[in-house]
């Protein structure tokens, strides 16, 4: 007898996640001996605790099919985390009721760290509270920080919006240098972990070539040392291009976003480490500047996707949907790779109990000696990650990205949950 | 007898300002009875003064051909305005002195009105210093400033790049407002006029979508009706995404980037008017929000091209060495609009005296009433520049630039020139 499934994107979203979903439900669609209906949460596991569910059968074959090219989560995401089963039994009871009142039989979560954490804890209600649920988490996250999988769906395109966008600014910065801005600073993602920071320099191929540096979270901020090869680098090749991850701290931990000036009332300088580097350029070595912050431009960039981050996001959908069905439960599909040159890969599986609360951080290896740039291991590793392009379909200029009906499974409780 | 040929580019560097030279390079080689070798200055009219050419006969044709796919400058450019002859009359014959030197009977400019002026006043030395060149411009800007013609080479793209970014970063917010980001900022060029701010306009084809608000530099900035427009749209659609151009002005004139608070030192904080902009939404309304600032990253995306603007490009670079053949002087080529649906347009000419020194502003009738959006009629026009795609070839992930040799042409001259 089929039991319906639950599916729910969690966390930031990606220029990829939706390619996932495409893959979890169209792969859904293809056993209605065992799999019902494939109920969304709207804006992610709130739309389960709310019963807020969205009835993703009654979306055409064609619009599922969009999903795959169209950034951003198709069903709204939502940044909240389950907390211990003991702390919060009544958010555990409340799931249990909705899933029991619409025969979800399958939990399907698509998120990064704490949503794999989640996830797990979903899994153990089968034995704690008697509801038997086969639970797969399945990956994703730009920061590219969850454990065993060897990348996560959403890195790969981050990473090459980054090299591309830098390597365009470069030769920019490049041919105006002689009577106007030396000195280009781009700000990127990554609080924690360095790892799209590091794809900018996939864009260098030759010394010469931008980004001259990289300012990573790993490596506390040298100010000295980091004049000191801006200065070398506009004095060698005319210019010096940068690209700074926004978690980068001073000597004492501090962020150095925040450690910028402030303002005459003593609150930190709105947000952004680019302006903070680029006026430290600007009084210590006078140089002429511009700076960027691409902020979530560069997670939702799908025109500039990766092809190999979407059939990775894609094929990591599809293949929760098998686990499942092979009777899988508390796992998370990850990509393996086989081989870096030609680049391989297939699907392998994690618990997610190895999962859960994991954080990769990027080897120091990946760094340079001096900490401004990335070496051959970690070129090796990043290369294929961002290795071909999967453009949207475009219409009077502009990229077709589908906007699902999203309509609501009536309800069938009469209680209400106040999501806190 | 064939003549040489002098080829600058000046000012900001676009994504398709390279097309432009492939252009006038292409096809100043199938005219070798007329002209002899193109000599490109390098880093601009600054190239000319210093007898540093670069000859770019030595380049392979597939180079050449490369330069179509390639943004920046591939000369080099620079920011280098003549004064008038009887200001600077030393420079003007210096540019004899080199032209003589070199045999070079053409002069092509390619700039924005700067750039047109001087073309203007390079024009004028034959009758008034005795040395006879055919002086022609080729329009460039992402401003979208110059008169006359319907549009100018780089425009299209710049407007392309920020459509398809804020429809991007909409569906990212849309699907996130929920739980976190309910305002989002993106700040773009245009200093003096709002011409690529109003292209984030294509993006939002209904009124649900974003972006919700254009701030533009023609209108002064109305905070009350700002902060009411971002409260009433958040409340409606639970998000709002906005458009802001640098050159935003509080009711006194003053940029919004300069007005902003300023630091322990009485510093104006540094650049960017969208963090401002954010604060302001922040502190007011309690929304919590993010901004992005594209700076050269917009005006760089050769990735994400308008195939319109392309072909304009490269066609105004064919067509000013073809009025060189044919006799015309002093003149710029145009692109003048046949119709707007479908879109036609045919190459015209315009005398540089009229286009030297006229700036053309958005039409009042371009920005909708209340200030915040675009009509209509602006649709209408900026529609068609943004259609079609021109992907640049990709190898390992990464577009395929190129960057010229620049072989350096002798110098014949004893002489040194200082630019000041």
């Amino acid at each position: 007898m089929a039991k319906n499934a639950f599916y729910a994107q969690s966390g930031g979203v990606t220029s990829v996640i939706n390619a996932t979903a495409c893959g979890v439900l169209e792969t859904a669609r293809q056993h209605p001996d065992k799999i019902g209906k494939v109920y969304a949460g709207r804006n992610g596991i709130i739309g389960a605790l709310t019963e807020d569910l969205i009835d993703t059968s009654l979306e055409s074959a064609a619009n599922i099919a969009a999903l795959r090219h169209t950034p951003s989560g198709a069903f709204g995401s939502c940044r909240f985390k389950l907390k211990d089963l003991e702390k919060s039994r009544a958010e555990y009871e409340r799931l249990i009721e909705v899933f029991k009142a619409h025969d979800i039989g399958y939990f399907f979560y698509n998120g990064g760290g704490d949503s794999q954490d989640t996830s797990l804890k979903v899994s153990q209600i089968g034995e704690k509270l008697g509801y038997p649920i086969t639970c797969i988490g399945i990956p994703k996250t730009v920061d590219n920080d969850l454990p065993i999988t060897d990348t996560c769906p959403g890195f790969g395109s981050v990473a090459k919006y980054v090299a591309v966008s830098i390597r365009e600014a470069s030769f920019d910065v490049m041919s105006m240098a002689k009577t106007s801005t030396k000195v280009f600073i781009m700000e990127v993602m990554g609080r924690h972990a360095g790892w799209i920071a590091a794809a900018g320099g996939l864009a260098a191929e030759k010394p010469e070539d931008g980004p001259h540096i990289i300012l990573f979270p790993e490596i506390a901020f040298n100010e000295e040392a980091f004049l000191a090869k801006v200065d070398a680098t506009v004095k060698q090749y005319g210019y010096c291009t940068i690209v700074v991850s926004e978690g980068v701290k001073n000597p004492e931990g501090v962020f150095l976003a925040e450690a910028g000036s402030r303002d005459a009332f003593g609150h930190a300088q709105l947000g952004g480490v680019a302006p903070v580097v680029a006026q430290l350029v600007k009084s210590r070595l006078g140089y002429k500047y511009h700076w960027a912050v691409a902020d979530y431009l560069q997670r939702a960039a799908r025109h500039i996707a990766s092809k190999t981050d979407v059939e990775q996001a894609y094929a990591l959908g599809k293949a929760a949907v098998e686990f499942a069905l092979a009777g899988k439960n508390a796992v998370m599909p990850t990509v393996v790779r086989l081989s870096d040159v030609p680049y391989k890969w297939e699907i392998g599986a994690a618990a997610l109990a190895d999962v859960a609360n994991v954080e990769k951080k990027m080897p120091r290896d990946y760094i340079s000696e001096d900490g401004f740039g990335i070496t051959e291991a970690c070129r090796r590793y990043l290369s294929p990650l961002i290795v071909g392009e999967d453009y949207p379909p475009y219409k009077n200029g502009l990229p077709q990205y589908v906007i699902l009906n999203n309509f609501a499974v009536p309800k069938k409780l009469s209680t209400e949950f106040t999501v806190k």
